[in-house]
């Protein structure tokens, strides 16, 4: 069975707002074999979503829309929803009583538009939505499910998690669908490409098996995806397929699956049982803010400094002030000392340091925007070395945090 | 006229990536007078991206294709447009030059699949890609415009930036439409709507004018879009649309248009001359790295301090070690004592902090997950306020750091 997204919502359709509930609701129906064909996104406008309504309907078995199910005027959703099924607004109590005890939890009086929540089309099954006040649907013709659910995303995520994905599991409507990704960095894409070679001999010759090369700043991504008949032969398949393009480019791979470099450092941290300080001047905070978006980072990341002022250098690092004079805030020399000084103040085992030019201003011709030194120390060495991220200061950010990170991964397993 | 965006890629119907480029597209379409009516996300497959194309060309007169023109075997767009357009490709001296010094600049050498990347369809329009290899392309037919671009995010902005928007504006065929966007943070959407009213009074009854309601975990947008003939009414009637709102839910907006709040303290530190320091446990360095996000921020942003362990925050805070002892770290004492020393420790004019349980794990009956104390330091007052941001990790931390940056805001302006 084939799945297609329908996104509803004017702030899509201007930019105002990233599609991020098109991604999510695709992966959930892939991970339970359902694949998704088509995402279509249209406006708050009668006619546009009738008419997406009808096409995605003919097309496919599955339908999910998102959006347009809010308290206020601009949401046209539901009511599109009723005439498409040809049905009408009816109360429901169940959705009132959940609405009136999140009112109360919240501490908030009850209003009008609060109350119209709770009506819902007559001929639907109603989706609690645990989070918030706007109820999702599910309207069932002809073997073909229509969902529909609010456009915010942590309330349509737990109706997906908890309602819709068990759901369509207990209906048995999934086939086989594998996927396996590597994410490497450090690497660009051609040159990946280069060295992985003839893409048959990773994924074979009888079409069942895909790879797929995902470039972003911080690495390319390869995914491998396997339609197969049975999870056994399925299985089998993704896992040669692995295994020829481990041996190919082991060394640019960092993780497995959707894992971030953080978790991979987090739980390598936690098998040698060390811990880690960070002083960050160019990166501002992006590295620290990264290892503790990582559950239970506390026991091994002890703090960090975001020393952004020469002064806050000297003062909590211990950087000599001669060390700046000579070499300048950006330096191999004051990055390693940057590195050395955090292991030392927050007595941890290890710690890492960047300094360098973000950008978009501030380069000079023999330190141009996008030049960062990253440092190391642990009780052995302390070393820092050197790259060139770019004049995009938010991409900057993200490459150096990269980088970074992957630098003391490959330190952890004596890769470097 | 009327455009729509077309993205291809598997990666975006499994979900493994977040489609960014239909909202940026969107945007500057949009911002140049040019309304998108639908986005269409389709896979790497002959037939539904043929489809999309002739459907898009049916329905608009301006269609925009991202995805699918990478170097690796997965990318078929350029041969489908050459299929598409009955054309053929031919060598395109210009961009065969242009990645030979690209791949000059970078240090690596030119591989067979590098120069595959100049063939072009014969009757395009070649669009350089400043950042990347492959070139983008525009077909005219009719009177409509198809343009095609990689699907990388920062080689299709700079296409759509230097060359798409300006090439549309010299054809003159956008109609007025204007945008202004207030943020809010602090109030949930249902009693905003409550708090405006009558939508009526707000945008009139004449049809040009719209409000929509935008909401995130980190606050609700406004946006207030006016379809008209002139510039000049369309203006008026944004400017008075605004008042009106303003009249009603002031203390709640934060900035206008798309201004984060980041900036909008940067301006005001700025303008104060005064300098901020951070002390962060729970949003783990997220505060820094929102304010070090702002260009010219080492101008007012000392430093911070990821303050993970009780002794880092005996040891650089100061806070003593009783207070931790007696209160536990999430307090309001060692909120406060965390500013207050933060302020102190960098010489800063304020500083801000953060304690608190990220979750998911780590919470008891009296401090549960999704407590968090946001203190504030000045030279007059040092105190702490209470808040719960929920049980999801990342959540929390996106909104204590909002109410962290919105308490500043606050302060600095003398509304708290």
């Amino acid at each position: 069975m084939k799945a297609e997204i329908i996104t509803i919502g004017d702030e899509l359709l201007i930019g105002q707002i990233i599609n991020t509930n098109q991604a999510y609701i695709a992966e959930r129906l892939n991970s339970a074999g359902i694949y998704c064909d088509r995402m279509t996104t249209v406006g708050d406008e009668a006619v546009t979503i009738t008419d997406a309504f009808a096409a995605a309907l003919e097309r496919v078995d599955i339908v999910c829309v998102t959006g347009g199910l809010g308290p206020t005027h601009d949401d046209i959703t539901k009511k599109m929803v009723c005439e498409f099924f040809h049905t009408a607004l009816v109360m429901h109590e169940g959705t009132l009583a959940h609405i009136n005890a999140l009112a109360l939890k919240r501490n908030i009086s009850m209003i009008q538009t609060n109350i119209d929540q709770a009506l819902v089309p007559k001929n639907c099954t109603v989706i609690p939505n645990v989070h918030g006040t706007a109820p999702g649907m599910l309207f069932e013709q002809n073997n073909k499910y229509f969902f529909v659910m609010p456009g915010v995303p942590f309330e349509m995520k737990e109706m997906v998690d908890s309602w819709i994905i068990p759901f369509l599991k207990k209906k048995n409507i999934g086939t086989v669908i594998q996927h396996l990704t590597l994410k490497t960095t450090g690497i660009g894409e051609s040159m990946l490409a280069h060295e992985i070679g003839n893409v048959e001999d990773v994924i074979g010759s009888d079409g069942t098996t895909t790879l797929a090369f995902l470039p972003n700043p911080m690495g390319t991504k390869l995914r491998i995806t396997v339609k197969d008949k049975t999870v056994e032969s399925a299985h089998a398949k993704l896992l040669k397929a692995e295994t020829v393009l481990r041996s190919k480019i082991e060394k640019y791979i960092y993780s497995e699956d959707e894992r971030d470099l953080e978790d991979v450092i987090g739980q390598i941290l936690n098998e040698q049982s060390l811990t880690l300080a960070t002083a960050e001047s160019c990166t501002g905070g992006l590295i620290a803010n990264r290892i503790t978006n990582v559950s239970g980072s506390s026991a091994y990341f002890l703090g960090g400094y975001v020393v952004y002022s020469n002064q806050l250098k000297i003062d909590e690092l211990g950087v000599p002030a001669k060390l700046i004079a000579d070499h300048g805030a950006v330096s191999k020399e004051v990055a390693e000392a940057m590195a050395y000084g955090a292991r030392l103040t927050a007595k941890t085992d290890i710690a890492m340091s960047t300094t360098g030019i973000a950008g978009p201003t501030g380069g000079t011709p023999e330190k141009p925007v996008g030049l960062c030194w990253i440092g190391y120390s642990d009780a052995v060495s302390s070393f820092a070395l050197k790259f060139n991220f770019g004049d995009n200061r938010i991409r900057f950010k993200e490459r150096a945090s990269q980088a970074a990170l992957e630098l003391l991964r490959k330190k952890l397993l004596k890769l470097q």
